[in-house]
């Protein structure tokens, strides 16, 4: 190809194509480079639609990145806006596109990418094509919201699937003043995020929002006006009663053009890519939404589409489609988001993922402050932290709070990348002073938890396991141990609870133990931890202390 | 020792003694546990101390975390305040102490730990001793500060050393509504912690807070009035009004119980220690601002005396003693300290310290938002990232901005302690949603652009080498290429610096770079790296893009 300008075909204007544009053009200063995107919009931020139906953004265009102007001028690199590529012939190194006016015309490439990012599942229910029923894709679809709910001034919204972009949106649509139900087809919100007790405290939090969540329940239809408008969502359950309804079940990959050309598509159903990120035909690579990744833990095809990875592809294809060599290594799960007051986030597996990996674990549930506990301002997080039952080797955390939470779990992420053990976590040395974290981050906190579990110095019952424990049998004793006066403030209120302070533990005659199970807790656990060893030292056989006490108990208190 | 209690006697009640005892006590319930304190209170919070000065802790309880009483209560552990060790006899393996009212007597141990912290180093000057001079080492210190402040109301406070406690000091000096003047004998602010230009962006923020901060100055004698107060602080060069002064030049690891039992001391002064943090005699521990540590880099002793690693080596210890095992992996000279308005961090070596080292480094200096530039909120933080030019293993990064800092300091701290290079670092699969950061981090971003120039695609030049380039050479140009309008609002001031907007630069004619060193720069350096490579595309040879752009630059803009 010397003398000859090298062609470079990117098929989706989102978060990677314009990122593979910009590097290859770095690389490669002479290449033909086009984009070719089906909507009116090239470059934008997806990520941020919600805060602009919340208000919190004020102009769309802060959304939109890059315009084509700028790709031309900057970059000398062609954007073809509404513009559909169809077909895909491999042998001639073509694709067949299609403009807004319907003319048809063939690009050529020495290099094709596949960049056209995943689409929202939408299940087949009644009346979906209903005025007000929305799903949340790109732009249009958010200008569409967001001029309804000027226009139309609805009051009740119903959103179906408690995922990331479910939440959020019940967030801004609180933000408009509307009343707002979340249904949920699986038992808790953020499903594929969270375990139940961590997605017990996002539960908590929606109720303090004011945010109806509806669980276990299948959307079935939606029941319209004579007007053409929706005004109800019928569940297997209930009918709730709305005037906006978003479906927002997930995304599936966009892979017609994929399978149009005969590419291998992966066991998740998204476009299987090797590590240079080429899929099955080597001049043809795939990033960003529509790919399946490799799970840095378990080493498994996963399909995770988040911005943060398709810009790490981007730059990946870049630079292979210039010439230059470049891998990716994989993901491992992280995500986060703002729900409210708080923010929520994971990375790596849940304790349910683990399990179904095969992995033996053993977690630390701990509730601490974000900064030192005198500072002012100080926030509760609480983290749950998850190891290999033999190895140690960290597996994934899960945070939940008002205060920081984003770096516990990039710290977490970046221990799992490094494929550290607990022993390692609880070593790290990060950055401490009283405004930034406690001496001991709830990072290091949790890690050493898991320690004395694994060592058997410390044994522990998640909220859930207690929870089942106090429905299900008499033998439990839940034994709270804070001071009378926080004792009276709010407890947990179950016939199996009973309160001695652990200033009195040492000369309490503990008889009422016998035969029993005993779970220890207070605020935070560290007094609970310290009546375990009490208990024991006095004979006691069986006792353990609940993980993160009441600091992190989601199941509600009696005040 | 079967059916004997052990005996556990430590020496210190900061930070390092309690966690040694509590953790003890947790393995072995059995032992005789004692803290001797030659100060009045026991486990405190000595980093929250100049949030008490400034009045954001209202009350100097807060910062006291456990009482003697607590330990008795709750852990069976003896706290012996105001008693003295004052030798130890290592073969009878007896302690000498003496108590407030000067009474003498021996206590036997097992084992022996050692955790007095440090000292303030205070510098032979005259008038020291003046009333309203003080330093600020405990509780009675920051107390005798507070009294002085409310009872004598001064204006003018004079801080001799720009590290840490110094800094903070000046903040609460402010609170308090006094003038502050800063001498530092050396080159820059935090000059243990920063490079020059990082420090210049703390610079910076000092004089936008009305911090007077004078630069390489040594502090040479007080001055009082007849009354025997302070009111002047006289350096080499000037004489300072004052009515307060605060002496922060450091602190020195307190070794005098060390160095009577003939324990070995180290390169840095400190206490050495093994990783099981045993001294020379195997049968005596010590911890915390007492000893020195292994840097996780360098793999040579370091003094780094911090709360968060008094209390990893409180934990390592206690379970020593209590005959388990457990070692301490080293440190990686992660500080951070909230400077007003700005959050100031580093982890890792800087590039002096790194070039010392032996190391042949590779940099970046970038600055972005910390949320996704249209999240409104979103703020700005500067990044410098330090790698070795051969491997491309991370050596340390340094961070300041009104954004999230400590994040980004925490996962660069995990990468060093996984042993990560740049490639790895970038490929971080880090908590991604617009209200906690941009789709590609300032971290990876940073390990790009490092990535970038070891692979030769990026050609940068620092801040400080700019300047100084510009302040020694005629035949270089600083191309300015952000737009007609960004351009009027502020600008490099300089007669080396031209204005030509990105999007005009392919049609202009670039005969003015011949024979000079070209050095672009736009806002944050996107525009600046596209300019490069359009004007070597151009034909010019020698073009390099200024690190972060304006947004870096600490050298002060025309406006």
């Amino acid at each position: 190809m010397s003398g000859i300008r090298k062609r470079i075909l990117i098929v989706g204007g989102g978060a990677v194509g314009p990122k593979v544009a910009s590097r290859a053009r770095r690389l490669d200063p002479e290449a033909d480079i086009k984009i070719v995107e089906s909507g009116k919009y090239v470059s934008y931020g997806a990520c941020g639609m919600p805060y602009y139906v919340s208000g919190d953004i004020k102009n769309a265009d802060e959304l939109v990145v890059r315009t084509p102007e700028y790709f031309k001028k900057l970059l000398d690199v062609d954007v073809l806006l509404e513009t559909t590529a169809t077909s895909v012939d491999r042998t001639a190194r073509t694709v067949l596109c299609r403009d807004a006016t319907g003319r048809e015309f063939t690009l050529p490439y020495d290099a094709l990418v596949l960049a056209a990012g995943a689409q929202p599942a939408v299940p087949p229910l009644e009346g979906r094509d209903l005025s007000g029923v929305f799903k949340l894709k790109d732009i249009p679809d958010m200008l569409a919201i967001s001029d309804y709910v000027k226009k139309e001034e609805p009051r009740k919204a119903a959103i179906i699937g408690a995922g990331l972009i479910g939440l959020e949106m019940a967030e801004a649509f609180r933000a408009k003043g509307m009343g707002v139900t979340v249904v949920e087809m699986l038992n808790w919100p953020l499903p594929a995020m969270l375990d139940e007790e961590m997605a017990s405290l996002v539960s908590r939090q929606l109720d303090e929002q004011g945010v109806r969540l509806v669980l276990s329940q299948m959307a079935k239809r939606f029941d319209g006006t004579q007007g053409g408008r929706v005004k109800r969502l019928v569940t297997d359950s209930e009918a709730i009663d709305c005037d906006l309804a978003l479906v927002s079940i997930g995304v599936r990959p966009e892979t017609s053009l994929a399978v149009q050309a005969g590419l291998e598509i992966g066991l998740t159903r998204a476009i299987a890519v090797n590590e240079r990120l080429q899929t099955s035909d080597p001049a043809i690579y795939a990033g960003g939404d529509c790919v399946e990744c490799r799970h840095l833990i378990t080493g498994r095809p996963v399909f995770a589409p988040l911005g943060s990875t398709a810009n790490k592809h981007g730059r990946v294809i870049g630079t292979n489609v210039a010439g230059g060599s470049d891998t990716f290594a994989g993901v491992c799960g992280t995500a986060i988001a703002k729900v409210f007051d708080v923010a929520v986030g994971r990375t790596g597996l849940t304790e349910v993922e683990a399990r179904q990996s095969g992995f033996d674990v053993v977690w630390s549930i701990v509730s601490q402050t974000d900064a030192a506990n005198y500072y002012p301002g100080a926030k509760r997080i609480t983290l749950k932290l998850l190891a290999d039952a033999k190895s140690g080797r960290v597996l994934g955390a899960q945070c939940v709070g008002r205060g920081e939470v984003a770096k516990r779990i990039d710290v977490v992420a970046a221990a799992i990348s490094g494929r550290m053990d607990v022993k390692a976590l609880a070593d790290l040395d990060l950055a401490y002073a009283p405004p930034f974290s406690p001496a001991m981050d709830a990072v290091h906190h949790a890690a050493n938890v898991v320690r004395n579990k694994m060592d058997g110095t410390a044994r522990t019952v998640s909220p859930q396991e207690l929870k089942k424990k106090m429905e299900g049998r008499s033998d439990v004793i839940v034994l709270d141990v804070r001071t009378d006066g926080e004792w009276k403030l709010s407890r947990i209120d179950h016939p199996s609870v009973m309160h001695v302070p652990i200033g009195k533990l040492a000369e309490t005659d503990v008889g009422f133990c016998e035969g029993k199970e005993v779970v220890t807790q207070c605020l935070s656990s560290v007094r609970a931890y310290a009546a375990q060893k009490i208990l024991e030292k006095k004979g006691c056989k069986d006792v353990k202390f609940l993980d993160g006490s009441l600091s992190a108990w989601p199941y509600g208190l009696k005040e």
